[in-house]
């Protein structure tokens, strides 16, 4: 939940359309739709819709008609292929009653692309399809290009639903035309990361820098698998959004573990490499190898103690052997009781002190449970800075 | 992509509303939508529209006016919880112009849940309100009960947004009730699973059992991380369905690893089994844990050698040591090269028998290049049946 969402002054009313029958019958889940809406929260952008379409086209120009009724702004993935149900193209065209003509530019280009008119299936020429308001975005990963539409009173913009393509198509051609289009300012953000403390904890810790932010601020919290975040938001002050985060950290002390980008892993194999290790290695039993699984995904930086990697034991008997490294990390998560929450216990051998089996609560259940466990190990990990302090 | 789409004849049209401003500010994901749109495809509803609306009166009370006039049942998950902005009932009220009371025995069940009046902040009483159209549908783990609400021509059902509330409200109380109303009849369907050939190797191999199936059924194929698979459904005709599956299987052979609910761990595991080997343990380089993961997530069964765990190493050189078991798989991945492919050997031990560093190639990216390289392990593994015959 967050105690406050501003929107940026005139910010424009967005619509969102995934095309495809392909989610309307649960075969694919549409990721596009949220990783968009993320980022026109962040843009400035006030999103009101979204929509999961099939391809119809009936049905594809009525929900292109029912955005450009709604608001400002319309866009669109997916749809874009060289198949008979791509029906975006044709959907949009019947929307403003214009005609698709095939454009000269783009069938040379996909015929290069497919290395000779002969070589390329016929049906690809759909994708050279284009009407008179509409300019082509190009799409250097794939053969759909997208379409810029601008009305005047309305913008759209239509691209192809690979989450790859749309991804590099909107970050590096979409966005920049939406910014100079709307004059948008990015939403500023800063986010205080803790472990250790539920959400009800932390936001009573927090008080009225969560419930009555500063004027401009919106603040809002977040219980993750990797603790619960607290994060500031702004549309023009900087130096509001450090005071706030400087605040958050007086009021819930050892219990931030970092702030922004830093993470459990990086600040848990810092405080190692402080710690003098070189190197940890890990053994876990009852996680899935959820330790190795974030620990695998951390990029490791100079002053850490570098991952080497680990065990998983599945017999109840830790028969793990660790590897060849000055660190250790043991976890042992309980099989799940009807309790509520699950135990922990985490030990540490390392060369400059750790500790011997520390047992500790998470909640959850299913992959979050064995990420919280993983998590809550790392938590201790990055805990021996204040111990030897 | 699915090559024929039936629906069963007079299938109900239903709208999907996933109601929250978490989802359109991209702080969630819905998954909630595509759980119930593959639910929705096996009862035989022709889900047409698929929503998210935010916590505006407003908005939500257009979406259930656009559903009810666009076909016969909505379905609309979340909105349903105690505080001001959980507003789904207030728009259903609104959108059918029907009043909101408070139903004295929700509110007597909600009290005795919170453990007496004293203890139960006042706002959860919203979770009592009610409107004469519609019945309350029980909760047994939250406390937000959903609606059922069946005008005649129209039936309506409001579940919680919280998933796991979610899915058993919907699995134990919503279905039953669709089924009984609607008379609707699940749709049949059998999955014929391969590994080892392209998508399009499989639909070339497949031929007119994918491209022109047989009357009444209808054939689809689907790129998978644990291989390539065919997917039959109908929904009348159990024989031709079976009939259907035992042809792909003779066309495909040996690159068929199961049909249905089998899966590559347990085919690896059962085939290991009957090569006389009771555990196995393994040892990766490059897959993060992908092996790891897989291996865990699968539930031991009668004749499956037993999952003893493993070893992730970081290092290029093979310092992992196997644990104690009889047959140990070893998995290499290479670093990413820019080829479309990546390279994996893989070797197993085992007592009777067991291959030595095969070259593999597999295709793809990011966690799913991680993860066919597991199932390229697996497979393999699968394979020494075949060879010892």
């Amino acid at each position: 939940m967050s105690s406050g969402r501003g929107k940026a002054a005139g910010a424009p009313r967005a619509t969102l359309l995934s095309i495809g029958s392909e989610i309307l019958l649960g075969e694919i889940v549409d990721t596009n739709a949220a990783y968009l809406a993320a980022e026109l929260a962040q843009l400035g952008v006030d999103l009101r819709r979204v929509e999961q379409v099939p391809d119809h086209l009936h049905a594809i120009s009525a929900a292109f008609e029912a955005g450009l009724a709604a608001g400002d702004l319309v866009l669109a993935t997916g749809g874009l292929g060289p198949t008979h149900d791509d029906l975006t193209r044709d959907g949009l065209a019947r929307a403003l009653g214009e005609t698709l003509t095939q454009d000269a530019d783009l069938a040379a280009e996909l015929t290069t692309r497919f290395g000779g008119m002969g070589r390329m299936p016929v049906s690809n020429l759909r994708q050279a399809m284009l009407i008179p308001s509409a300019m082509p975005i190009p799409n250097p990963i794939g053969s759909a290009p997208g379409w810029w539409v601008d009305l005047d009173r309305h913008v759209l913009a239509l691209m192809p639903g690979v989450p790859s393509e749309m991804r590099q198509m909107w970050t590096d051609q979409v966005v920049p035309r939406l910014r100079r289009r709307f004059h948008l300012t990015s939403l500023l953000f800063r986010t205080v990361k803790t472990f250790g403390l539920g959400e009800s904890a932390v936001a009573e810790r927090a008080g009225d820098l969560l419930t009555a932010p500063d004027d401009g601020l919106q603040a809002g919290i977040y219980a993750r698998d990797d603790g619960v975040h607290l994060r500031f938001s702004s549309w023009q002050d900087r130096s509001r959004l450090d005071a706030a985060v400087d605040r958050a950290r007086r009021l819930l002390g050892d219990d931030v573990y970092g702030t922004d980008d830093e993470t459990l892993p990086a600040v848990a194999l810092a405080a190692l490499g402080r710690a003098g290790a070189r190197s940890l290695s890990t053994v876990e039993h009852g996680t899935d190898g959820a330790l190795l699984a974030i620990l695998s995904g951390h990029t490791a930086q100079d002053g850490q103690a570098r991952f080497a990697g680990g065990v998983l034991s599945m017999s109840e008997e830790d028969d793990g052997i660790p590897r060849a490294a000055d660190a250790v990390l043991t976890v042992h998560l309980s099989s799940a009781a009807a309790l509520g929450y699950s135990r922990v216990s985490v030990a540490l051998s390392a060369p400059n002190g750790g500790f011997d089996d520390r047992r500790l609560r998470i909640h959850g259940s299913g992959p979050q449970r064995l990420r919280r466990a993983a998590f809550a190990a790392l938590d201790q990990v990055r805990r021996i800075d204040g111990a030897a302090r």
